[in-house]
């Protein structure tokens, strides 16, 4: 008014924040309004400790406020992916096990490789592992192994997020599944909230139904869900029905597991029935194609079990089945297998694999607060650089999102509000010293003694 | 022997060899010996002008008697990948058709949209294609596009190496297919021999048996071959039955296009009777299945036709149905989708992919100096990084090359000879300045109006 003020006065679109800790800067977002997947451009995303409070466009956020911010321009903010079913460190055998049946694959391979496994091998395979993860955008996995103490401390190290069984087989008795029981009693909400544990008997063609009973009346007691295998080919539900008289999910049912949360993997054999009765109880499924397609086993019905309403995520599998541990590449295969199974080029199209890979992942997992960039909702974000030639025209950043970006994209990773990768530098992981520490096991894991494998895989009678 | 000697004398493993341009020193190198490919660590490759002159050991090549080094430890060096089958610039409409069936993706999508291209769109479309392609190790691409003297021009300025044709239609006459015999004899053997021209009819539902029987006698009076679409669905060998009352193999039978080679991109409806055909003539087929996947067009014979002794090779076809220029990722979905349709994890395993992306690219483009490192063969090599979260173990390099490598891991390319890339770094292509030009473009092309489309795609009769 008055003509002297020589320095501009506060504007009153800045809103007025208390102090918060991590801004990203000028980034487009991937938002969420119902079911509905879009592109909120130019907008500022405000963390304080492990949670979004803001998400607004930018300019209307004093960064002054912010005690650090990173630069965002031209990247994409997706939330965290969510790999909600693998088993990370076996990651120490990837090539091992290459273009066999699925029969040879688990006798002749993983069962006789795996009995090679020490703690220590886990800690360092799991950490090579969570490097590859965070290096794809991963923030959150839910693994299902063994060693599960040596997990959790590279969680607790890293800074990642985790769902984490001990899987268990039904031969290995009472004793042992009480282990487990132990394993996920003391871990239960570790690592400052990002370790939730859960029951992992292997499968119904490996747990009978008494072993299964056991470990539902456990993981009902503990407050835990079950993250289980099932029905992985059509074979195995004709094993089931030869054994068993019921499908595998029916089996489970007989013993009580749909009592608890279910995180049930695979299911590409689901009948219509199984997922009439899937319906009616909390279960989830996970899905892994590269697994499906590269051991032949088929597709799962992701349409009837999403058409009834019962969440589907994504997941890795472990790396001797699909080679990598990269949550963009199975939504993109997903999308593709399923499409080209159902002969059908519209089935899954970006937004329903968008709604799988974010709202379903939060679902399987029963994380509502993950899967979304809302205040409110965990700060678990990734950053994906838009300037490859492979990302553009950028005229629908959705569509490149699922079929053209790739996990080399992943600039920065932000999980539970700390950065764990900026520039595509792993802040929390010294993977020089991990590699040494995968090299130097290497002569020992690789040693195939079929003759003291964990378990033998189990075929129909022809 | 006298103990005087405090020099050492010249180690007598090191070949005397002439001055050469170039060597890569310290990689592990893809080999092939007979149909067998193998890993050769830690070898130098010596190369003089456009040719590769020795592959050895590193210790047997003086490194002073190269122009320049390349630095290649830790690098895994594979030939230049070959693209058999693309319509480059259409990366212009990256995103634009998606999740839609087939007839209404070329009719309403495709067409429409490529009626606003100006041959100038088509050169910086190119480029962008190429910066793409060469990001993702890809040293030669067989195009099939229009205003091929933009493209041609911008092989030229960038040093990559091409087979063009120019795409025609049956209904613009034989005046226009004059042009492209034109264009076909301007270029051939252009950009210093790194270009090679074909004719390029669009397909036997666009173009009817006379103007096919003119486009051979045209091809066999030039020496080129026929790059054509075929049989990409099972509609349209539905179609063709109909109209013509043979398959669209039989259909370029009657027309004499197998009096020349042929490249003939997709055969997802080939029959046995078909294959047949094909091999008793100088037929290649290309596969690009991530199309055929996103399109739902179905799964290819491709054991049949390398039973058959036809060469088969991959490519990426346009981005407006694949979304990407990636022909690591092709070769692995290539694997994938054979395996998911055949029910059998065995059928195309690690060796038949690699046979397929580089011996049968380079068969399938009658070009034997290429998909090879070895002396004497052209010199397009790869160099990828290998030290990768992802790539580790490296117990199995061919395993990782087919299932775990992304394009980001392309380090360096080189082709005929010349550094096209370098750490990533693209040497001969302003991208920012392609970006910009493209984006200049984006509001004009991104216009669709049916009623001017290039052409009609025919259904079948229900």
């Amino acid at each position: 008014m008055d003509g002297y003020l020589s320095f501009a006065a506060p504007d009153p679109t800045i809103l007025c924040m208390s102090a918060f800790d991590l801004l990203l800067v000028s980034c487009d977002v991937l938002t969420r309004d119902g079911n509905a997947y879009r592109v909120a451009p130019d907008c500022d995303i405000a963390i304080s400790g492990n949670r979004i409070v803001e998400v607004l466009p930018t300019g209307q956020i004093d960064p002054g406020q912010a005690k650090s911010t990173v630069n965002a321009q031209d990247m994409f903010a997706i939330p965290g992916l969510i790999n909600t079913h693998t088993h990370a460190a076996m990651v120490l055998f990837r090539g091992l096990a290459e273009d066999i049946p699925i029969e040879s694959w688990f006798n002749d391979y993983i069962w006789p490789l795996e009995s090679n496994e020490e703690p220590e091998d886990i800690y360092w395979g799991t950490l090579l592992a969570i490097a590859e993860m965070i290096q794809s955008g991963v923030t959150t996995f839910a693994d299902h192994y063994f060693f599960c103490d040596e997990i959790a401390q590279a969680i607790s190290e890293t800074g990642i997020r985790a769902h984490i069984g001990w899987a268990v087989f039904g031969h290995e008795g009472l004793t042992k599944l009480d282990q487990t029981v132990d394993f996920a009693r003391r871990w239960q909400g570790g690592a400052g909230g990002r370790i939730t544990t859960w029951m992992a008997p292997h499968s119904p063609y490996l747990c009978d139904v008494d072993f299964l009973r056991e470990t539902a009346a456990r993981a009902k007691a503990l407050g835990t869900g079950i993250h289980i295998h099932c029905s992985e080919t059509h074979e195995q539900v004709t094993y089931s029905l030869e054994q068993h008289g019921v499908t595998p999910p029916g089996m489970l049912h007989r013993a009580g597991v749909f009592d608890v949360p279910v995180l049930l993997a695979h299911g590409i054999g689901l009948t219509p029935a199984d997922i009439a009765l899937l319906k009616d109880h909390d279960v989830a499924i996970s899905q892994c194609p590269k697994t499906y397609m590269k051991l032949a086993m088929g597709t799962a019905p992701v349409r009837d079990l999403r058409a009834a309403g019962i969440p589907v995520g994504i997941g890795t599998d472990g790396v001797v089945s699909s080679n990598t541990l990269d949550v963009l590449e199975q939504m993109r295969l997903l999308a593709l297998d399923q499409k080209q199974a159902a002969k059908d080029s519209t089935v899954l199209p970006i937004q329903e694999v968008l709604d799988i890979a974010f709202a379903g992942g939060a679902a399987a997992l029963r994380s509502p607060d993950l899967g979304e960039i809302a205040p409110g909702k965990l700060a678990d974000v990734v950053l994906l650089r838009t300037d490859g030639a492979h990302f553009f025209p950028r005229y629908d950043l959705l569509a490149n999102l699922v079929y053209s970006a790739r996990a080399s994209d992943v600039d920065t990773v932000i999980c539970d509000g700390k950065v764990l990768m900026q520039g595509r530098q792993l802040l929390t992981i010294d993977l020089p010293r991990v590699k040494a520490e995968v090299a130097a096991r290497m002569q020992r894991l690789n040693q195939r003694a079929t003759e003291r494998r964990l378990a033998t895989y189990p075929v129909p009678q022809k």
